[in-house]
């Protein structure tokens, strides 16, 4: 297996959670791809209500499901024993089971029984493939878009996720290519890029955007930092490995240190385009910076507009909120 | 456990290698570290002998050995069958057994079974340990010099341990810390830095080097190389984690390209120079280079002077071949 890949459409697990955070997996799922939720289980209608069809396990099957999906986040990371009877009740019935846990699902053996029982699979998102290769740097045809960050958890994903909506609707060839937990989910197929061990790093984000048309755009969602002092090794592999022709800068509007590391100043979008062109020459010599896109809903509504314009001028590259403007802008640019 | 340990001294374990290319983990451990080699374990006088005294299991035991290394590379890295009689003999008595192969010995039932009656453990050097941190950027006490390289394979493990003599017998408070298997093996302990997950790859390197005296060097093993299209992400976690306060560029006088990768023109020493200070920087300042480390066992002894001087001069540093000129220059120059 040298790729993780879901079957779609389907059902999403939100058991008895009620509040919105907690579900934001499912939430994500219905918000990215609603063509690919048929319905969701709940176990009453006090749990979050992402307004799609209320389901039992039966309805998913006769509906078609390929696989039920935990939308929600238990705390401390492993299955609750009250999500058994249905997670075992729907892979008895041949749904694959898809999770994102800190503990995985085939070390569950009531799962794993009702999994052999139904045909179906276990599959936890956060496992990497085995047999990744070693990074070959070889040229691949087909173009690449690799979203970069000052800082991690600032919206490398919806960037990457708002330019696949905004590349398709203007009638460009694109694929979403995801690289974390979340992302896979929505994406029905990734590789979790944080858990690959160190040397196959490159070589994982190589087979993550094969060869494709010489017109088709992988838009690769991007991790960690190419500053950050405790990821910056994943930024580099996934850069080197993406080869991309493209990068779109993340930012936060108010984030002045990265997130949890104090002692690290953010460093400026400038700096970010100047290291990633520098690194990203060894595969694609033709890298270049075609936006910067920052999350500013922290800002007032009046002030939007003259941030967003300011960093265009000062860096001369278009400049979105993705959530807010959509990535427009940065789609002409390509 | 957060590092690998072994126990000293050595019974090395060579069984009935002959051909020394393939003895050459055995033979790097009695190199660089003859005192702790109490001796070794030949399945006949025909196999290569590496001028230590002869042992049977119970004569090792009896010499108050700590583990049996196995110091060769069986082809297709699996245990042979004819090792078994040595290694579960040596387990049972209580050694612990220690190798570097593609298997694990903990896969290996009656090796396991042995180690359970002996008390003793097997010890797979290419295992990462568990738990490792995230990397915190952090400063640490006490200074750091890493190896880093134009290249794979070409001097850095030989120039750190050669480094780590040369500073040791010029009155320095010195330790070598090893990031590979080999190196593992010589220095006692480590961290196979490849073999950790990406994530880990910054905490791993910090807590290889921990907090130490002001006066106290770690001379850490470098891997990969910084321009490297399948490695360099191993190079950066390395080098943002170890946040060195100097570095030596090891480079082979007769390579051209990226060994296997022959689409990749070697970056010169000064590119590499520049691209380590560059990373470097976010987690030490100070950072700067204190020499260069070249292979030239290739060139003519009447071309080497003229080699390395020439280096020298270029780059205002001190260039020398670890195996040849010993490292005293570059010692000099901390």
């Amino acid at each position: 297996m040298k790729s993780i890949t879901l079957k779609a459409p389907y059902v999403i697990y939100i058991g008895d959670e009620h509040r919105e955070a907690y579900a934001k997996t499912g939430v994500g799922l219905v918000q990215w791809r609603p063509e690919l939720c048929c319905g969701q289980i709940r176990h009453s209608s006090d749990a979050f209500d992402m307004d799609i069809p209320d389901m039992t396990v039966a309805d998913a099957v006769a509906a078609g499901a390929g696989s039920i999906v935990i939308g929600t986040a238990p705390v401390g990371g492993t299955v609750p024993d009250s999500w058994m009877p249905v997670l075992k009740e729907a892979a008895a019935a041949g749904l694959d089971v898809v999770a994102g846990l800190h503990s995985h699902l085939n070390d569950v053996p009531e799962l794993v029984e009702a999994a052999n029982k139904g045909g179906s699979q276990l599959i936890d998102v956060r496992v990497p493939p085995v047999e990744l290769p070693i990074g070959t740097g070889k040229k691949r045809s087909g173009k690449r878009l690799l979203t970069v960050g000052t800082d991690c958890a600032l919206g490398k994903k919806y960037t990457a996720l708002q330019l696949d909506k905004d590349m398709r609707a203007a009638g460009l060839n694109v694929d979403f290519r995801a690289t974390g937990q979340t992302g896979i989910m929505i994406a029905g197929n990734g590789i979790p890029l944080d858990a690959v061990v160190a040397d196959f790093i490159h070589g994982a984000a190589e087979i993550l955007s094969p060869d494709n048309d010489d017109d088709h755009w992988d838009v690769i969602e991007g991790q960690g930092g190419i500053f950050h002092p405790g990821y910056a090794a994943v930024s580099h592999g996934l850069l080197v490995g993406s080869q991309p022709d493209a990068f779109v800068v993340c930012h936060h509007a108010h984030r002045e240190f990265i997130s949890g590391w104090d002692g690290f100043p953010l460093r400026s979008i400038g700096e970010v385009i100047e290291r990633t062109i520098e690194i990203g020459e060894l595969t694609n010599p033709d890298i270049r910076c075609v936006g910067i896109s920052v999350n500013t809903k922290h800002l007032e509504a009046q002030e939007r507009q003259g941030y967003l314009s300011g960093l265009a001028d000062k860096y001369g590259l278009p400049c979105v909120d993705p959530m807010i403007t959509g990535t427009g802008d940065i789609v002409s640019n390509l």
